[in-house]
């Protein structure tokens, strides 16, 4: 059988983790470090796939959970799969709903119910919408409140409709708020049991489905910020016959690094590692020099649709009076399709009239900084000006 | 001076008033007959301007009431005008504001209020948002209740300020609901001297402003259902010094052909013909057949991000069941960028998603249908067969 993922590595960061490589999927390559935009519905927010591609996106990532409620991964299996539905011609990543069935399922409040024994708020009974237990997940649609029920197994069927390259093990998401004894049963009675539920069912997916190029399948290593959980979950899942691993659960700014590098030691390291749902440049930063070589994130495209668009110095919200009658570009750095044709006072009129428009442009630029953000680390690993990079771009980035 | 717009005529339909021609401006030309998609606040909703101009748009229609409210025509001056403003290389029209201060004026009910004299449903105290008299429209801003006033004087300035290539003098709409005392009052006391002072007014701004090239001025022809009114309206601006006419005021379906037949009968053979707020396909045959040279209409843009799209057989909703799970091009005949790589399924999916791409294809879609019927009425008249073209298509269309 044709392999599903291939990693190569190129470069490494003398005394640290980072490096350069090329993950090679059915769909074509990406080259790493590289910062994945998310389009979770199979649409990246308000840009034709084209136009995605302009910002030098490598790839895409949409969300299992969204896509099972809505069209449903039967009708995207219909369709050929994820590719041929959105028309998008380069590689692909479903998360597996795990995140999604716990956060959205709870009423979009971002509160996982543990019956109430863990969670720092108390939880009212409306407001639970998410039941676990070591088989799976149930949870009430944010759609329509209809009951639902996630295993593995069903993630990795629904991934393998939706058909995407790159797809991830069903885990259970802790966070912060949970303590030491809830993180250690989670593990054990959950995440590894449900990383080999997933791999098995995957892999016997992969073998039924020969009309469809095979998947890869990454694990998700969880454990918070617990250096010994984040060690023994890494070694766990090291040791299976997994094509990749995500980095994922919770994190505090300070240790992201840090806790990026616990997972990086232990696991193989010729297996590409992907860190779920971040892309503040410090945090981006932080993980490639501990390890991390993919990123994926909402937060540049929902930010550039509230009118905040990412700059040198940070982020800066274009709506500001100043810029209503500044007729330059907004990034005059910036070598995306917005800053390239449209001024500042142009894109304060789309906001400040609630137009369209708006939404692509914003959209544009920030995906755009962030992929190029992560494109210039990649050379500056290979260049060996990594951490000249690192300061220069810190600096004037947290300088405000 | 340069001249502002020049109008060639071409081909002639034999028997009737239909030609096809060239309109030539200091921002390129415009094959006529043609449709002008709508930008109303210096953006065509949800689309980029190169994916507007994909659509096979010759120019785009803005609106001078949006803009002198938001941004305000002095800051589109300070961009360089509309074309510099909104990053846009082809031919541009502004309508006058006049039909937007009475419309919207009145709180989008499209009511006009002649003091409850003539409109047929009476408008109470907090209704009424626009009061007319010889000099001028007054009228709240719909944005935020603020008072402002047009004169013929000042939306020519907010039109020079703005720099579209075509303008419209400042006219009074008047409805089907006003009795034929009221539009012959309106005629007389306003739409024909207003239609003077725009022209003065015009003519300075035109000398002055050296440092722009020349705009057009449109004079706009009213006179509702009376064919007295609109042939005498028509042979009073006729005979002044306009670049062109605008075909405007209330019309019904049932003779709007007639009426269009009656004004172009009057009007000056060499000069181009612009139709109001016009795009049904029977309505667009029936005003070329008599004379009419342009279009535009919100309304390809507005159905369209409602999800009713144009085939050959009608509009039709692409949220209806039946489309989820047809995986073939939604109207296999079209050229538009979102017929050729989208299904409908994928369209049906992002409306029921409520997902912003959706505004985009479905306008793409929609514009390039209306441009394409109307650039194919074109060619019916260079080759002789626009009898038989219309009665091909108007039966397809119309036959559900």
């Amino acid at each position: 059988m044709k392999k599903a993922l291939e990693f190569e590595i190129h470069d490494r960061l003398p005394g640290a983790l980072a490096r350069t490589g090329t993950i090679t999927t059915p769909h074509g390559i990406i080259q790493t470090p590289a910062f994945i935009p998310v389009g979770t519905k199979a649409t990246l927010k308000a840009l034709t796939p084209e136009q995605l591609s302009e910002t030098g996106a490598q790839a895409v990532l949409a969300n299992a959970y969204h896509l099972y409620l809505r069209p449903g991964h039967d009708i995207i299996d219909q369709a050929g799969g994820l590719n041929e539905f959105m028309h998008w011609d380069k590689p692909t990543f479903t998360d597996s709903g795990g995140f999604q069935v716990m956060s959205l399922g709870v009423g979009f409040k971002k509160i996982i119910d543990m019956d109430g024994k863990t969670d720092e708020r108390p939880l009212g009974k409306k407001e639970k919408l998410a039941w676990i237990d070591n088989d799976g997940v149930k949870f009430k649609s944010h759609l329509d409140g209809s009951m639902h029920k996630f295993t593995p197994e069903l993630s990795m069927q629904i991934q393998h409709g939706i058909g995407a390259d790159i797809t991830f093990a069903f885990d259970e998401l802790t966070t912060l708020h949970h303590n030491y004894e809830y993180q250690v049963e989670s593990l054990h009675e959950r995440t590894h049991p449900w990383a080999v539920r997933s791999l098995v069912e995957h892999q016997r997916l992969n073998e039924v489905r020969t009309h469809r190029p095979p998947q890869a399948l990454f694990g998700v290593v969880q454990g918070a910020n617990y250096e010994d959980l984040r060690r023994e979950c890494s070694k766990f899942l090291g040791a299976m016959d997994f094509d990749g691993y995500g980095l994922g659960g919770a994190f505090t700014k300070e240790n992201i690094g840090e806790i990026t590098g616990w997972m990086c030691q232990e696991l193989p390291e010729n297996k590409p590692r992907h860190m779920l749902g971040i892309s503040e440049p410090d945090d981006i930063f932080d993980c490639i020099e501990n390890g991390a070589d993919t990123f994926d994130c909402v937060s540049p495209a929902r930010v550039g649709r509230n009118g905040a668009l990412y700059t040198k110095f940070g982020r800066v919200n274009v709506t500001r009076a100043q810029y209503a009658t500044d007729f330059t570009s907004f990034d005059a750095d910036c070598d995306c399709y917005t800053c390239q044709n449209f001024t500042s006072a142009y894109l304060h009129h789309l906001f400040k009239s609630g137009e369209l428009l708006s939404n692509t442009l914003a959209t544009i630029h920030n995906e755009r900084f962030i992929i190029r953000l992560v494109d210039d680390i990649r050379r500056s690993i290979s260049d060996g000006t990594f951490y000249d990079f690192k300061q220069v771009f810190l600096n004037n980035y947290y300088s405000k």
